[in-house]
Order: structure tokens, then sequence, then C-alpha cells
């Protein structure tokens, strides 16, 4: 790597909002302060060229974008307020100082917008695959983490905006929702959330097997994405179907009281904010409909199984095995 | 990967101390404490078959223990002390269980034996070389990481203990010296600290570079290792040369007044700290002898140049460059 990179690398570092960062790149490991009556959010994610995208294809900023946004979902997922990042590029050697400039427009990009430091991060060129592998760090209340496993009977099922068909494009500029946390915050209490990573149905079947309880789900209400439908012409399949079990929307399912649901209903809207189903008693998920509770299968991605784009990425710590 | 290396991971890592983690594998992030009255210390370091270790030469479990072992010592050159980590593995795709329950015994080797915690991680398969990446999260008191830019003309300069010929084995059972850093917060006011990763006088350079002072040291004092002998023996050079140059050795540097010094002398030596110079007024290395002031050059690991070994990692967090 050429130094004047690095020096580049260091000046826009620089400029990003750093308020929790009391040493960041340049020592030999970070300082950030996580304030009296916080605790801290810790999640990584990497992606990996063939495996979670395809560099050529798709552009190096949104690449480095992406990278940033999933992690920034999984902040949002526990309620939490992000504050900075470790960012670790595995870089192939040819071109190896335009790949990083172009990855890390993305992941500056991303910290700008969503404000967050770059506390620091690590850098290797290899005979290998360009690989992102980002550390996101935050903070949440004391013990009001949004966990997976807080939902019970009788709790309302949302979603926070539209689902399905998100490889038309939309997957490599996810939004994460972490503007819902303060709003949410202020107002109600969430019981349990989870982000939509790998599909709507197998991320609240997660859900539900964490919170012990079961799901019927309204699928007419189900906010289903305008690139859905348009997967579904493509693929034969319903837009319905895609909505179910595309990934990647990196929207959140939320479980919270009715009261508290009623609480925000008129703001909800504008929010995203879709109520869809309710939590039961009963384990599962179940479609309410003319003919009553019938069974559903979650389908997506399933971890440690590969599908047809080759993905076989297992996140140790977002997900349940 | 298996569903059953899964499990057995989940097992494994449930038997290892967790003070810290209020929410570890299994939820969107991990939820760890840091008490009132510290601050996080965050640390990221990657290694990588063919760049870092050679995969095959090496044991699989020693290269989990080393990925731990030098994101430990990053902590430690903090001051802090190690609460939890983030594990990211990239596995080829063939044997791809095998090595990482390989790998991961190494990985858990290090934190039952310094005790941390495994928070979560995230694994990939992939078309590419064994990648192991570490985030190692930790605790120091507010205001009081030992930072590399506090050392102060007239500072005792001290190593921890003998370095050089790392390579014939030592590197890769790296021990971090985070037994240091309680013993020291106990009875002194480190100024500043750094581990020696890159070699002893490439990183007391940086270290007299973040502080703006420099550096007299007594070369006759400092502990050559017996590795450091014996690979010069092979390579005709001096023992001297391969205890200034080599990398890898993990030990601190330290700097703290004389009157610190003095209060720890006695028990010093039982800790393996010797004193081996003073920081100065005057810029630069300079080795003190029987002709006065000799002005040395930093040698060692140059981050982004190819060495021999093809080595070609930059640790943003951890170096400045």
């Amino acid at each position: 790597m050429e130094q004047s990179f690095l020096a580049w690398l260091r000046g826009r570092v620089r400029n990003l909002p750093a308020a929790s960062v009391g040493v960041g790149i340049g020592d030999d490991a970070a300082i950030i302060d996580v304030p009296v009556g916080q605790q801290l959010v810790a999640t990584t994610d990497t992606i990996i060229d063939q495996v979670d995208f395809v560099f050529g294809q798709h552009a190096a900023v949104d690449i480095g974008f992406k990278a940033m946004a999933i992690n920034l979902s999984d902040v949002a997922a526990m309620g939490g307020v992000a504050t900075s990042a470790l960012v670790t590029l595995s870089l192939p050697s040819t071109k190896a100082t335009e790949t990083a400039a172009a990855i890390y427009e993305g992941i500056l990009e991303a910290a700008q917008k969503y404000g967050v430091a770059i506390a620091g991060g690590d850098l290797s060129v290899y005979d290998g695959p360009l690989s992102i592998s980002i550390t996101m760090l935050g903070t949440v209340p004391v013990g009001a983490a949004w966990l997976r496993s807080g939902a019970i009977e009788g709790d309302v099922l949302i979603v926070s905006g539209p689902v399905g068909g998100s490889l038309l494009g939309r997957h490599l500029r996810p939004h994460p929702r972490l503007d819902l946390v303060s709003r949410l915050r202020e107002a109600v209490t969430v019981h349990a959330a989870i982000d939509i990573s790998d599909g709507f149905s197998l991320d609240l079947d997660r859900l539900c097997a964490a919170s012990g309880v079961g799901v019927a789900i309204d699928t007419e209400r189900l906010p289903i994405h305008a690139d859905a439908v348009a997967r579904a012409e493509a693929t034969g399949r319903k837009p319905l179907e895609h909505a179910l079990g595309d990934g990647e929307d990196f929207e959140l399912i939320l479980a919270m009281s009715v009261d508290d649901w009623e609480k925000i209903q008129s703001q909800a809207e504008t929010w995203g904010l879709v109520r869809i189903g309710k939590f039961i008693g009963r384990t599962g998920l179940w479609s309410t409909g003319e003919k009553g509770l019938q069974r559903m299968l979650a389908s997506g991605f399933i971890h440690g199984q590969k599908r047809d784009s080759g993905l076989n990425a297992i996140g140790l710590g977002n997900a349940p095995h």
C-alpha cells in the first residue's frame, strides 16, 4: 500500500464525527467512551467477493456502503446507537490501492450518513478475493437491548417497511433503520426485534424460536415492495413469495404490546411501520385468512447451505443456528 | 458448514468466562458491560495464510492461538484488561469444518488462558486462503490508557523481556503481557507503552515519534533472547541485530518516571522488566556507549513493504503510518 493512500485515509477519517472516540487510528487500540447507564453493542459481519457480491459487476462504492450498512442494521436491531467502526480490508494485490480507496468511499459515505467514527482497522494485501470485514460498536441503555427473545403472546407483529426483491439493487444500498431506535425508545417498550437479512419469514421464525412463541401473520397486510412485484414478473413466482422469502431488506421486525402499538399508531405510518399480525402461544408461523390459521414454512436463505448465488456466510454473532 | 460444528462451538464458547457479556452468540449483536469509570479498548488484527503464516507448515491450533494473542497484546499495550472477542474466520472450502474446528481449538485455548469470552463473530467459506480476523474488546480506567504519545524527557526506557529470534517458533505462541497491567497500575504511572510486533527498534521509534522525544539506549543492557543468538548463528548477523530488528516478540516497551521505576525495581526482575535507557529531548534513536551517543536506525518490518516472507499487512488501528 502506498503511504499516500494511508495519509489520505487518515485525513478523511478525521473529518468524521467522533464524539465517543477518545483515541482513534494510530495507537495499539482505540479507546471509546461508553456513557454511564449504557452497555456496549458489538457486532461483526464480513462480505466477500463471489460470496456476497460480485466485484466488477457491483460498484466498489456500493460494496463499501453495504459492508457498513449490514452492520449498522444489526445495531438497529438491538435498539442501539452506532458510534464507531473497525474496518478490515483484505485486498487482491492487483490495484490494491485503487480498490481500497474506492471501497473506502462507500464506507466513509455510510459513516458520514449515520454519524459513525472509523476508530481503527486493518489492511492486508493477499492472494485472494476482496473481503471487507467490519466490527460495528454502539451503545444501548443498560438492560434495554431489543433481543430476539422478548416477544410474548399477545404482542403485535410489526414490520418497518415493504419487503422483497432487494436483489434488483436495493440490497447494495440498504437503509439500516437506526432512525427508528430513538423514536420507538421515546414512545414505547419494544419487546423483541430482528433485522431482515435472510428473508422476512426466516428471520421472523428465528425471533419466534428465540422467544418461544408462534406468530399469526395477516399476509394480506404484509407490505410488498415494488421490487418484489418486478422480481415476480421475472421469476413467475408470486410477489408474496418474494416478500416472504427474499433476503437483505434490512427492515426491522418488531414485537410490542397492543397498548404500545396504539400509542404510536398515528405516527407509525410516517415511520414506515405496519402491523401485520400478532404473536401467539402456539409455536410456528401461521397465516390468517378465510380458512383460519394455516401453517407457513419459513423460506429464505438457510445458513450454511449454498443457494444459487453461492452465498455461504454464517453470522456467528448475528444468528442462532 | 455443518450444524454439528456450530453446536459444538456454541457449547465450547458457553464454557468460557463471560462475566462482562450480557448477550453473546445468538442475537443480532453482542451486549457487553463496560463498568462505570472504565472506557472501552477495541482493536482488530487479521492473519492470513501465506501472508502471516503458512497453513500446513504451522499447526492450526497455533495459528488460532496466535490470532488471539496478537490482539490481546494490543490490549496489554494500552494498559487494558481484555474481556471479549469477536472471531471471524474465512475458510477455504476444502475441509472447511475441520479447519474451523482446529483453528478454534487454539482460539478457545487462548480465550480460556486469558479469561476472554467469545461474544460473537462470523464464518464464511470462500475461494481464498484461510484468514482469521479478531476484534478484541476490553476496558481501561477512564483517561488512563497507556498511549504511545505519553513518554517525556527523563523517563526511563523499559522492555518487559528478552527479544529477537521469535521466528524460530515463539512467534506462534506469544505471551501477551496482560499480567503486567494490574501489577504496574497498582504501583506506578506508565507514561507510554507499545507492544513489539514489528521489531524492538521500529516500535520504539514509533513510540518516540508519537511522544515527540528521542531515546538513548544502552544496547548492552538490552535482553537478547536465546532465539536471537540461535538465529544469528544461522544468519551470520549479530544477536543484537536480531534483538533490535526481529518482530513478533510481543513484549512491551514502557516509559515511566525514574521515581516510579525505583519504586518497583525490587519486583521488576521477577516480572521480566529491564531498564535499558532513557528518553531524551533530542529526537531519534541513539545508542550509548564508550563513544558517546551514536545514531541508530530503526530496523524491522516496515509496513506496506514486502519483506522476504511476503508479509504485507498494515495495522490501521495499531500503527501510525
